[in-house]
């Protein structure tokens, strides 16, 4: 049993909870509670288990399947809590496998739509948007390098599970990733306030890429001089912006309804 | 000028920020930042202006005309640090009173649509709810009782300024602001899994009460069953649920759609 916070595997799981460059660097990331951990395993990525005295003694099922398959270290109660980043620990933690999709496989089913996220920057709004990403049934995600990471403990939290299944992409070069989508014939539209044609006025039946910018800039200018057309959310009130999930919602709900209804 | 954190007014200010027994028996909430404090003033809300020593000495118009109409106290930089709940305070924070909107004026322009938050626990969900209802143009916001607080400060900055400008209600008797929307001719529908129709195959275009509910147990059985009728947001892959927010969003600009289009 690990019953120190110095012990080299807490202090490297720390290490991958605060650093996407130590995230990247070992490819691994971190899940916390059962249902997450049960996920990384069905999809073959789980690579340790990390249990808590008092979880080991509890009767749950899906523990116990969990644990008949896995490697697993037991951790005192202390550790476990200062290792854990919720107000109610679940005393498990997983030790995950980032997976890589290539572009061609994001792309590929473009005609259900493909996420384009131009600098988005914060934890929460990603998570809440991968989660939208698969309930609207869109193809992918894909990722402006200086975008948040994808595996950040608070963004994994917030997809509820969304992370294992939506495939995603950092794009070294987003712009190129924009003129692949529009050479294979599908429109790339951004969301701006001074967006040209309503959001429901654009032709999403075809598939599209949809481009949402950064929560306090909006969408680059050499971003947006790529698109195939630019739409707008309609506003009253005062308000100046939308949230950017909110924003991606409307669009990739509104997507999902055409391909339905038809436009 | 207040130089330390056991000043009765920072005293004060912190339990304010924290406790919502304190906000509703003083009838005051805290604002940070120059945009929202000017908003409160705009709104005749502010009653109190705390500005730290270096904000003080800022060439800001917008802090110069505050100033110049509100009375205001000066703190230290250190303890204005301990007081902020930003990673980088501007120095600038606000007591500002809480309005209130009777029931009849919140549902007074139903035609607009009025969204019913059922036992609503997220913070930072409500903020983004309320700045959505704005953008959509909804009439107002109804909450049950045990909701979260509107003047928590996390909702309060996710509503980027909609606090000021959505009108609320937090009713004692949730259901019986169900019956009157009915009565008065108004549907309302609420969002479940099993809804019993598309969200966009109800008629939002003579008004409607939106209801969403808590974030883990959705619409309360009671609730539900005072429903004019049920939608549901159509969800692929293996998601349990979407966002609240993101639900709420989604409901809402169908609403707003239906207003400016038609059905």
């Amino acid at each position: 049993m690990i019953s120190s916070v110095s012990n080299a595997q807490i202090k490297e799981i720390q290490k991958l909870q605060k650093s996407v460059r130590e995230r990247r660097k070992k490819n691994l990331f971190v899940v916390e509670g059962e249902k997450l951990a049960e996920e990384a395993a069905v999809h073959g990525q789980l690579e340790k288990l990390y249990l808590s005295e008092t979880a080991l003694q509890r009767e749950s099922g899906r523990l116990q399947r969990l644990v008949a398959k896995q490697e697993y270290e037991v951790v005192s109660d202390a550790v476990f809590s200062a290792l854990s980043e919720t107000v109610t620990p679940q005393g498990v933690l997983g030790l995950v496998r980032i997976p890589f999709y290539p572009l061609d496989f994001v792309l590929s089913k473009a005609e259900r739509g493909v996420l384009l996220l131009d600098n988005l920057r914060d934890p929460g709004n990603l998570g809440t948007i991968v989660r939208t990403a698969e309930g609207a049934g869109m193809a992918g995600v894909v990722l402006s390098r200086e975008s948040v990471d994808l595996f950040n403990p608070k963004t994994v939290r917030a997809t509820m599970g969304a992370v294992f299944r939506v495939p995603f992409f950092y794009a070294e070069d987003f712009i190129a990733v924009i003129e692949d989508l529009k050479e294979a014939g599908v429109p790339v539209y951004g969301t701006m306030m001074q967006g040209s044609v309503l959001y429901h006025q654009a032709d999403f039946t075809k598939g599209a890429g949809i481009v949402i910018g950064n929560e306090a800039n909006g969408i680059s200018e050499s971003v947006a001089k790529a698109l195939s057309g630019t739409v707008r959310i309609p506003m009253e009130g005062e308000l100046e912006s939308l949230n950017a999930a909110v924003s991606a919602a409307i669009l990739m709900y509104e997507a999902a309804r055409q391909r339905r209804c038809g436009k």
